[in-house]
């Protein structure tokens, strides 16, 4: 698995590139089993919106059989370390919900702001990934990303705690509105196992998600080890201390365990 | 201008129907000015948003010339009559922003639910009609249908003042779930110009609007005139008592308008 010279350079001129149905539907198929078990728990790890629907569960992959071998799959981290020329760590690791009827909308931000702010990360070379465990469709709250906006570096922003229920540094309306101006806006929809990739600077949000289609997408933060991070204020689920470099694990670590589970179902009846 | 039979039967399986760029650029720009110009208005009409935005202008045609025009044109009150087979009076009409950043949500609803309970409608004939003025997007909050939903009659729903910022009576996610299981959803969007018609009982929402872009539509119903209101509770400029037949106006009203203005403009200077 390795990007093209054209996939690269839309990476670098566009600050996104969409790999679609990267994930076979055997493999998502069990992330979505894993992640409806993952909400289903009380955890520290998992958060909820106000009407106590779940909207993240943080680093499923260090608890999870399934989710640890897509945080190490080759077709997720290989393109990575191609575009960083180095190795890359799990920085952060959730995977957001966006429930039917109630899912909350996000505000305009850069990630790298709160990378930076609340992390100590040095540059924004980390890499957002975004992996669709359900179909992303424009009326069910698709990601929306203002292209080209990550050529404009780390922008001014102020610390929203009160819109919805995740702090962020978020952008205000004449920011956004002159980026729009000159990016305009690309709604990333697409298949399940279909994989986004995002620079750390490029403007994102989302709406609210009113319709009955949930929106489950795997979202991690894949960080060059080089830049790790310095001065670390969030609790480590959300802000990994483990900068070990992630070696990748076999291209059918998500089958093998797909295929796994009904055989011990099998034995057990 | 006629609906073909080919039109009505969508509209009637359906329950929706989309005529695209029906106002050209001149006539929309005319009402577009006019719009911007009543919601600068502090009046009983104009309601807002939570954050002081204007969300919708009640009853504009009543005290401006180019709404006053589009209110009684042929273009819109002729294919409304051709399918009720009878003349239609104006019961409401409303200017919706839906703004850019801040634009609310609609829950899931019908407008048959309201028009039946607060104003003793006797039946679901009048239509609902949206015209655009701005270009609706999948990403600036369009209209969402479930088509096929007005087949299912009027639908037990409950009285929701407390999500958004205009009192609705709202159906439950079971509810909207079996209909969009059996309809799916579609989003209504189109140029600037375009119009919408669509059946008192089709289920419909719109989620909120957190681009740049503005999404204002005239969001107007017109009633058969036997089916008059019986029971108003509402005020006058929601609900109208007028149940006189309309006489449509000529087809070039609007650019008359249009054109009359920049006149004027250059007389004063």
């Amino acid at each position: 698995m390795r990007l093209t010279s054209d996939q690269i350079a839309q990476f670098q001129t566009e600050g996104w590139l969409f790999l679609p149905e990267l994930f076979d539907p055997e493999e998502v198929a069990l992330l979505k089993r894993e992640a409806e078990a993952i909400y289903a728990q009380q955890r520290p790890e998992v958060w909820r919106e106000k009407s106590g629907a779940p909207r993240t569960a943080f680093a499923a992959h260090l608890y999870n059989d399934a989710f640890g071998a897509l945080g190490a799959h080759p077709r997720m981290i290989r393109p990575v370390e191609q575009v960083f020329g180095e190795p890359v760590y799990m920085h952060q690791f959730k995977i957001n919900a966006k429930s039917a009827f109630t899912g909350e909308v996000w505000q305009w931000h850069q990630d790298y702001g709160t990378w930076k702010r609340d992390d100590g990360m040095p540059q924004p070379r980390a890499m957002n990934i975004a992996v669709f465990l359900d179909e992303v469709m424009p009326i069910n709250g698709p990601l929306l990303l203002v292209p080209k906006s990550h050529l404009a570096g780390d922008l001014e922003a102020a610390h929203d705690v009160q819109t919805t229920s995740y702090p962020l540094w978020t952008l205000d309306e004449a920011t956004v509105t002159r980026l729009v101006d000159a990016g305009g806006i690309v709604a990333a929809t697409g298949k399940p196992g279909g994989m986004l990739m995002f620079h750390g600077n490029l403007v994102h949000g989302s709406a609210g998600n009113i319709t009955p289609y949930p929106r489950k997408i795997v979202y991690l933060t894949l960080n060059a080890v080089s830049n790790y991070i310095r001065t670390p204020t969030r609790p480590d689920f959300i802000a990994h201390r483990d900068f070990a470099p992630i070696v990748p694990g076999p291209d059918d670590s998500l089958r093998h365990l797909a295929r796994r589970a009904p055989a011990v179902a099998e034995q057990a009846a």
